[in-house]
């Protein structure tokens, strides 16, 4: 008999030799049906291999990011047969499961491979499927393996066998196809119900662009046709809703070549929004008693040898900027907290001035390779909604919980509502690889997961995942279309605090030092501003919308009175703007709708006389004629209702 | 007889061999008293110098800069006798007029001149001028001259001759005194009645450390006792006034070595205020017509070669930023324009589009050296208040006047109410010198001279003065003492338009150039917070004002009643804080005058009772007792006095 600890800490007796998928059956019907691959003892193993000592299991299935992994890989087993069986001589190198899928890197030789190709691909590979072959592992001698690829003329797979430094190679089979292989599959190809090959793309053999360049066939796969479906349109609607193509449409931000790659030009519409969510923060951060600051964006190289900045990530980043003469160096800055320490140094504080917490919007700059930018999500120069909290070991808690209701304010404010947190604690087997005395650490731990657990947060524990300096919790989002983004962050540090030797007088009149916590709900504004456009589609929470209303005007004889509607709206601090155009109708209301605008008003002769609008909504349609007063009021109940006032 | 043309146009006849004193006389009598020096066809002559041709003369009197350095000149002559007067042996080597007063460099030797020592030559000086001894001037043969400084054994003065390429020197002779001299004295000494010796410095001479140290003995002098008694309280007004000193009182900013120095770091109430200063020109810019737009920090080389800064200002300034790879190099923007120009160049306009505003407080990076820093009016970081102004050739006239506007509003919302314009413009004998048609220069040169004209503005044209790429006006201000600084400015610009390619499309259908306006009313934040400290002392506007109100509770016991009036207070936007300490009344109330919290609320039993505050004005004392109502009417009244809103 044999000892399998499952993941609950229950254990149980099995007969050796039993399998993970025997376990799955022991534990529900329903497990087993769905059970896709397992791990034993940390390593990858078939749901088919039995178990011969005692030991920890884990089953995935396809809710799990492991299970999901299993199933693409065992997808690309198939994806390759079908291209062997379809382009003959078609030379296979190496197959991941990749995020979203998984690809293949083939070697076509003088074939040609295209869109109107994959039909045919996926054809052969569900008719693969259908057959339900199990996949089966099996070690080989390594001379054997390369006999095998040797005499398959392929001299990839025989580059790889080389390399591997194990006498014994693994091999998979299913129906009538071998492939090298470390394991972590479905135990057949039957669960697979839905294929897509998705594009192909050029890729040089091991990244290398002096190998020979080979073809990278992207693929993805179901267990439901309605999964396949439903990923589709999620794809089709994640296009529209890129941010970097609604930027361009509603004209928030560009990119200028002579500028900088990386270096995002906010426009009048976008750096207005940018205002406004900064300012609605700003207006929070007040009542929560921040203190805004204003530092410079470069700093003395001395600065970051100070904070340790330097030694990490001086050689990967901007290089240093260096005088014409007097010899001094610079370093525009990566962060804000050493500027904000040396704001707390120059004062003289008792534990009763504390906790001081001083925010500012500051723009760091930090060099990414020009291949990783991306829109506002990766780029080289971004603002920080930073604020550090100088505080006294026993504030860390009553601090910390004051964040995290801040952070919950701003993401309900701006309508997420689907977060988890991550709470990264430090490794307990490896205490050294970290700053700060036990007691310290301790409190900290204890005061984030106190808190975590207060606020009601949905959380996960990362033990070990904690930065050298302290532990931390982070905000991960849930857009509209269910992708994940980490947004703010909140971080407590012991580090900083001793390299610009902060202190303040405590109540028994000695010397203290503060602890840190450096925080930003939003992030940057670059990235989050990035993610609300993916999350609305640019439909942004009233109060933030860079046009709230637009009149139309039926013909250029309503001009005036819809210059005074605009006025009127003005004056009710609605920001709008009037089409006088001599424009059809249908046309304005049309451009209107493009451009996102969330209430249209038209204005013609029956409007003129009676004092009236004829508001039409953004997607919705007509509610109808009223006054601009009631219009008013409507607009002021919908901001109402969104934003709420920050509450201490 | 010879023609004479005087300053006004006029010409006039005199006998051949006339001084400029006897034109003065044949002027008025007035003039003939108070005339000081003289420049003939752009030479600097004595006013007994005996005029032999025809030519332009202007007289120059205490009121005249010219007037000014001929007086201080002939001091720093008096003051060198009385110095060689009372240390004998003491050697005299260079002693110039300078802003102030003026200096002379002396090689004591074995003697030490101190503090103490003032009063002695301040005394001997007062001997010597009342013998109103006449400057005379003559000309000396070189080896004269030589042989009279050695035999003086002058080494000084030896090598000063040496050096002097013509070959006759001219000396000055008063009374005793015989000086080496270019000339440009008073007519004799009786005009100087008040002189003071400032402080003394170590000087090398000809400014090499590798010379001898000399002594720098710094004087000023007056044709009035009460001259030098106003100028004295105004340097003890000034010393008080100086920003850095307040700034540092009132917690506004500060610097730290470890950023580096020239780099202000905003602290909580400086970086309050100065928000409070830039929303204040965002309301009214936005009036304006002005759209607010974000640019990063630095940008690609490439840029600043595009318009023209590298090659003009890229060896003296901060050096390129490498990247770690990829072989890129990037600057510190040292202006925000070429940002903008790109921000432009990103949409496609219409004469109908035009003009575009582009603002943003745009914070640049120049490189100074050390020594020239000096608090937040010399600095190597600073944020411009930067707009720049797209517009057609025929926008420009009206563009130019609603700038003015603008910047006048600003001035007048901040009590600068005492300001001159300098018109600069380009010198026609040299107009290779400058890029652009003289048709474009002729339109903006008579644009700013009629928008001066038209707005009323006390303005002095510099012929020659302009920008290579175009003409300009700036602002002077003067401020409570009376100091000149240099705040907002408006420049034509046609250069970037050309070097950025930037274009529109005209009612022709054809594309045209835009031309561009540059204007910073505040110039930067940090040198005009600088300015507004000295010219208010810290006694802000009270719109601006960090607090505008402390309450100050009699003991303890009113603490709640403080905190009731201080919420109270804040319901109405007014900016208050409370002082509740144990303290006396009388300590609150010094402490609050120090920090020139404009209105003291004292409450005690007495007001809690009666739900009143007793007011006290800084400065000025009691101003009774009043609900906290009125006390917010009051407030608000004094506000709207001083800011009323834009009107465009």
């Amino acid at each position: 008999m044999i000892k399998i600890t499952l993941p609950d800490g229950s254990i149980k007796e099995f007969e050796k030799g039993t399998t993970p998928m025997e376990v799955a059956k022991s534990i529900s019907e329903g497990l087993a049906r769905n059970v896709i691959s397992a791990k034993f003892n940390d390593t990858t193993v078939e749901v088919s291999t039995p178990l011969t000592t005692d030991g920890s299991l884990t089953l995935y299935t396809w809710n799990d990011e492991e299970g999901k992994k299993a199933f693409w890989h065992s997808s690309s087993h198939v994806m390759a047969q079908a291209i062997q069986d379809l382009y003959p001589g078609a030379k296979l190198t190496i197959g991941p499961a990749i995020e979203n899928g998984f690809y293949y890197d083939v070697d076509f030789g003088a074939q040609k491979i295209s869109d109107s190709d994959f039909k045919k691909i996926e054809d052969r590979m569900l008719e693969i499927v259908r057959g339900k072959h199990d996949f089966n592992m099996r070690s080989v001698p390594k001379e054997e393996a390369l006999g095998y690829y040797r005499r398959e003329n392929n001299p990839f797979k025989v580059e790889l066998i080389e390399n591997l430094e194990d006498g014994t190679i693994t091999f998979c089979d299913h129906d009538t196809f071998t492939d090298l292989c470390r394991g972590g599959h479905l135990p057949n190809t039957g669960s697979i119900k839905a294929v897509k090959i998705m594009s192909v793309a050029g890729a040089y053999w091991r990244g290398n662009e002096k190998n020979p360049q080979l073809t990278r066939v992207y693929g993805i796969s179901f267990p439901k046709q309605k999964d396949l479906k439903e990923y589709l349109e999620l794809l089709e609607e994640a296009k529209k809703r890129d941010h970097r193509k609604l930027g361009k449409e509603l004209e928030l931000f560009t990119f200028s070549q002579k500028v900088g790659q990386g270096l995002p030009l906010w426009l009048p519409k976008g750096a207005a929004l940018r205002e406004r969510l900064e300012n609605f923060l700003k207006k929070a951060q007040k009542r929560a008693g921040y203190e805004m600051v204003v530092t410079p964006h470069i700093g003395h190289k001395e600065l970051y040898v100070t904070s340790g900045h330097y030694e990490k990530y001086g050689e990967d980043s901007f290089q240093p900027i260096k005088t014409p003469n007097e010899g001094e160096e610079f370093l525009l800055k990566p962060m804000n907290c050493p500027h904000h320490c040396e704001i707390y140094n120059n004062g003289h504080w008792s534990y009763k001035d504390l906790p001081k917490r001083f925010a500012e919007f500051g723009t760091v700059y930090r060099y990414e390779q020009s291949g990783e930018l991306h829109g506002l999500t990766r780029v080289r120069g971004f603002t920080q909604d930073d604020a550090h909290i100088f505080c006294t070991p026993d504030q860390l808690d009553s601090e910390f919980k004051k964040v995290i209701d801040l952070t919950l304010y701003v993401f309900n404010s701006l309508g997420f509502e689907n977060f988890t947190a991550q709470v990264s604690l430090r490794d307990p087997e490896n205490k050294t690889k970290y700053i700060g005395s036990d007691e310290n650490w301790e409190k900290a731990e204890n005061a984030i997961i106190n808190a975590a657990i207060e606020k009601g947060l949905n959380y996960v524990i990362e033990t070990g995942e904690a930065a050298f300096y302290g532990p931390k919790l982070d905000f991960m989002v849930k857009d509209a279309l269910g992708r994940q983004w980490q947004l703010g962050t909140i971080q407590v540090d012991y580090n900083l605090p001793e390299r610009f030797n902060l202190t303040y007088k405590g109540s028994d009149n000695e010397m203290h030092r503060p602890v840190m916590i450096h925080r930003a709900p939003f992030g940057s504004m670059e990235r989050f501003v990035a993610i609300l456009l993916e999350h609305t589609a640019g439909n942004f929470p009233l109060w933030l919308m860079p046009e709230q209303a637009i009149i139309l005007s039926l013909s250029e004889k309503y001009e005036k009175y819809s210059q005074k509607v605009l006025t009127l709206l003005e004056n009710n601090e609605i920001r709008a703007l009037a089409d006088n155009r001599s424009e059809t109708i249908g046309k304005k209301i049309r451009e209107a709708e493009v451009s996102k605008i969330p209430y249209m008003l038209i204005v013609g002769e029956q409007e003129e006389n009676n004092g009236t609008v004829s508001v039409r909504k953004h997607g919705e349609g007509d509610l109808g004629s009223m006054s601009v007063e009631d219009f008013a009021q409507l607009i002021k109940k919908e901001v109402n209702s969104t934003l709420q006032s920050f509450e201490v």
